[in-house]
This record gives structure tokens, sequence and C-alpha cells, in this order.
């Protein structure tokens, strides 16, 4: 179930970073490129921080093609997709949720270290997105928006310690689902926000 | 005589990026940073990708001393590079050309599927011109301009195919530059471009 | 010694990059994790170019709580923080020094060129920077602001030199950092930089 969930989170990613690239106008290399980039980033980043090889898409290449189809049906039926708004953030924000719970996985795999499981999770959650925005040449959305890197990082706990207190694997993933979805989607409706840190002096 | 051509380019790539640099006002040391990271951040990213190490500037770090010396002679010589805009975008389409072929070749080394053959040869051949981009704060022109990933997919796969059917590789090598070559001179003289992809709503 | 002043270079690091933060209006989250790039992306960088693991905040995960709780002190107290300009310059410049020298030795550690161990360090001494620019949407103040890569060359090469010159390990890091920190100090109140390429015709 939750590779079949991968599968649709990836291809919700493809399909906001192709309206991403849109709004830049780039050409259809570029749609597919920064699909890519986006769908796949946060976890070749976690990967090559914990040294785990092969890459993911390395090893199934065919994900790329399943991305780069998803990225050109957006440019086709993007004056539909326009008004899927709402799915689309409910599939990016279960996306976030699952990309979590695979990054907590394999930091545990490579036997890290709590903290850095929780990271792991955290970065391969959000990673992408901070390079979507990069490439697109703004500030990461994610260091200004909604809440999103806390529900990763509360997801990726209550995987972590409750696989630690040994209930059954299952059980844990719906649990750790059924409260990192509804946070995200809850923040989004309600606009919760971190506090911001407001400062206009220049030190230099 | 790939050796050779990969020398070449790899100057020209240094000395498109010191002119780069230029125009955003960088001191010399900026200067030769970007050369370095344009000339040869696309084989880094290949070569973390594959897990392929060493680096080839760690293992062969005089290149660091051709570059930034090429980049120093950019500045010296700047009114005299800038009549020579042709022999610049004809070295540079060359590198493209032999940067894919370099790529192909390290993904058929670490015996990578097909697929990523080909993707190892794009990322060598395009992703240096994008951190150069990224560093200077510009949406990256691989994203928008004449035709440069396709170049390096069609040269790619003209060296992919034509290996795996047995033809000798001096012979490959030769139709694949006179093929991607040409092709990426035209599409500079003809502004060849993929198709746009122009959405202007905001999904957020 | 090294890894006391090593400690203090990362915190002093952390607050800079919350300032910077701060500028942004980014939120605590993204304030905490701009303080995490800042202060250990160089070393990250390093490590994965000379691919040595694993990366030292994933063998040291309380780095990244020692990092957080800095940046959010920042945050707490930003008006006092902002009277201490020239303290903070002074521990960011004697970290680029400490920061060098550690750089320096893991290159030497993994038996590199002796060109690559001056790579390291600067990489490791800079390239934090550079990331805290890219992802605020800056042209990297490295490229264009006085001395600070030169300092890093500066000492590597003094650190390098020396040991290979079998001089006491104690002896010639006291040299480097006496050397390297004062040539900061003097390149801030001086405004030395180094000379700039400017150039501004389009090349395409």
């Amino acid at each position: 179930m939750l590779e079949v969930i991968f599968y649709i989170a990836i291809t919700a990613e493809a399909m906001t970073a192709a309206l991403a690239a849109g709004r830049r106008n780039m050409d259809w290399f570029g749609v597919c490129l920064l699909a890519c980039v986006t769908a796949l980033g946060g976890g070749t980043i976690r990967d090559i921080f914990l040294d785990h090889y092969p890459l993911y898409w390395v090893a199934n290449p065919y994900v790329l093609l399943l991305i780069c189809g998803a990225a050109l049906v957006t440019i086709a039926l993007a004056r539909v997709v326009d008004r899927l708004r709402w799915p689309f953030l409910l599939l990016d924000g279960l996306g976030l949720v699952v990309f979590t719970i695979i990054g907590c996985n394999i930091g545990m795999e490579v036997g890290a270290h709590p903290l850095i499981v929780l990271v792991a999770g955290m970065v391969t959650g959000i990673f992408g997105g901070i390079l979507r925005d990069v490439l697109c040449n703004d500030v990461p959305l994610v260091f200004r928006g909604e809440l999103y890197a806390t529900v990763s990082i509360v997801t990726g706990a209550i995987y972590y310690f409750g696989l630690a207190a040994n209930i059954q694997s299952d059980v844990v993933i719906l649990v750790a689902i059924a409260v990192g979805f509804p946070l995200r989607v809850f923040a989004i409706i309600k606009k919760w926000e971190m506090p911001k840190f407001v400062y206009d002096k220049d030190l230099r």
C-alpha cells in the first residue's frame, strides 16, 4: 500500500512541479527536468547524505518515464488541472507524509541515530520542493508557508517511536498517516504558520 | 582524440563562464570558481549520482589550474573574446557533444540501465550550465533556450545504440559527433526551440 | 583547542545565518534549516566530493541541536545581537580559518593531492556561505566581497606546507591562525577586495 501511495505522490509532485515550470514559461524539456528534480530530489539528497547507493531512480529508471509522462500530461490538461487545486493539495500532503515515512525507513535501514532518522524523513519530504524553488529562482516556499516541515517531523516522530515501541509496522504507518495528513490539511485550511522571524537590519 | 576535444571543451566552458561572471561584476576569485563549477559541475554531479569515485578533478587536479588559467586569460582578453562569439558557440556545442559521450561512457562503465546511461550523458552535458545559472541567480537557460538538452539526448542515443549494435567504437563516436554537433549549430542559427509551456495561474 | 574553536565557529555561523534568514522573513523552521545548511554545508560538500563517510553531522547528530539552539537564541536576542556586529565578524573570521584547517586535515587524511587538500580546506570554509546565499536567492557574497576565499587559501597553504616541512602540528596550527585570522580582519577594516571583472556585453 505504501508503494502505491508512493507512486501517486511522485506523480502529484511531478504535476505540481510542471505547473510551477509553466509559470516560468519553461520549455517541455525544462518541465520534465523540473518534475524529476522535484519528485526525486529529496530522496536523492537523503541517499547521498547517508551514502545509500544505488539511488532509487538509478535502480528503477522507469520512474523517470512515469514522471516525465505525468509532466507532459499536465501540459496537455493544464486547464483541467487548474480546477483541481484541492485534489492536488491533498495528494501533495499525502505525498509529504509518505515520503517522510519512506525516508525514515531508509534512515533506520542504515542504522542511523534517531535524530538522523527524523532528518532523513524530513529531507525526503521537503528537499524536492526546495530544489524546485531554487531552480525557479524563488526563496523556497517551505521557509515561509503553512506548516510543512513540521508535519514531516511529527509524522517521522510517530513512525520512529511507534516502531521503537514494538508496535506492528502496518499499524504505525496508518497512525502516522492518520495524524500527519490531517495536520497538513488543517494547516492549509486554517493557514497555520510557524512564527516568522522578521529582522530588517543589515549585519554587514 | 576524445581527450583532446575534452580539454578544448573544458577550456571553452571555463571561458564562457568567466564572461557570465563578468556580467555579474564578480571578482577574480568568483570568476575562477564559477569557471570550475561550470566546466566540472556536470561530471561531478554524474559521478555523485552513480557513486563513481574518485571524482575526475580530484584524481586529476591540474585540470583546476587549466580552468583557472583559461578564466584569467578571458579577463585579460575580454575585448578580443567579445568578437569571438561564433567560435565560442561552436566550441561550446562541441563540448556538449563530447561531454555527453564521456558521460554515457561512465554510465556504461558502472553497468547502468540504458535509460540511466542517457541520463548520465545528459547530466554531464548540461548540469554545469545549470549550476552556473543558479549561482548567477538566473533561471537556468537550458530550461528556455534553443535545443540543448535534446542535442545531448540524441547524441547519447546514437552513441549507446551504436555500441550496442557492435559497431566499432571510433566510428560510433564520429557519427555521434557528426550528428549532434551540426544539430546544435543549426538549432542556434535557426533558433529551433522546444515548445514552451506557458501557464499563468497561481496554484496556491 | 581546535575542537573548541570549531564549535564556537559553528555557533557563530548559525547565528549569522539566522540573521540572514530574518532579513528574508523566514519562519522559525526556515531559520533553523538555513543555520544548519550554512554551518554544515561546506563540510558536507567536501565529504561528498572526497567520498568521506559518514558525514560529520550524521555521526554527531547533537551538533544539529546546538545549531538550532543557537539559531533560536538569535531570534530571541536579535536586538542585542544586532549591536554585536564586530564580535560576529571576528567569530566568523576565526571560523573561516578553523574550518579551512579542518578541511585540509580531512583532505590529507584521504591522501589527496596537495592541490585538492587546499581545495578541501576552501570548500569547507566558504561553501556553507554560498549555499546560504543561493537559498536566500542572492548572488553569493563570496564572489564579490572583501577577501574571504583568499584568506582560506593562504591559511590552507601555511598549514599544508608547514606540516609537509615536518614542523610540529600545534605550532603550524597556531601560525596558520595567526596569519589567516588577522588577514581577514584587516581585509574587512581596510575593505581589501580582489579586483573585479566587469563585462557588460551579452555573449548570446
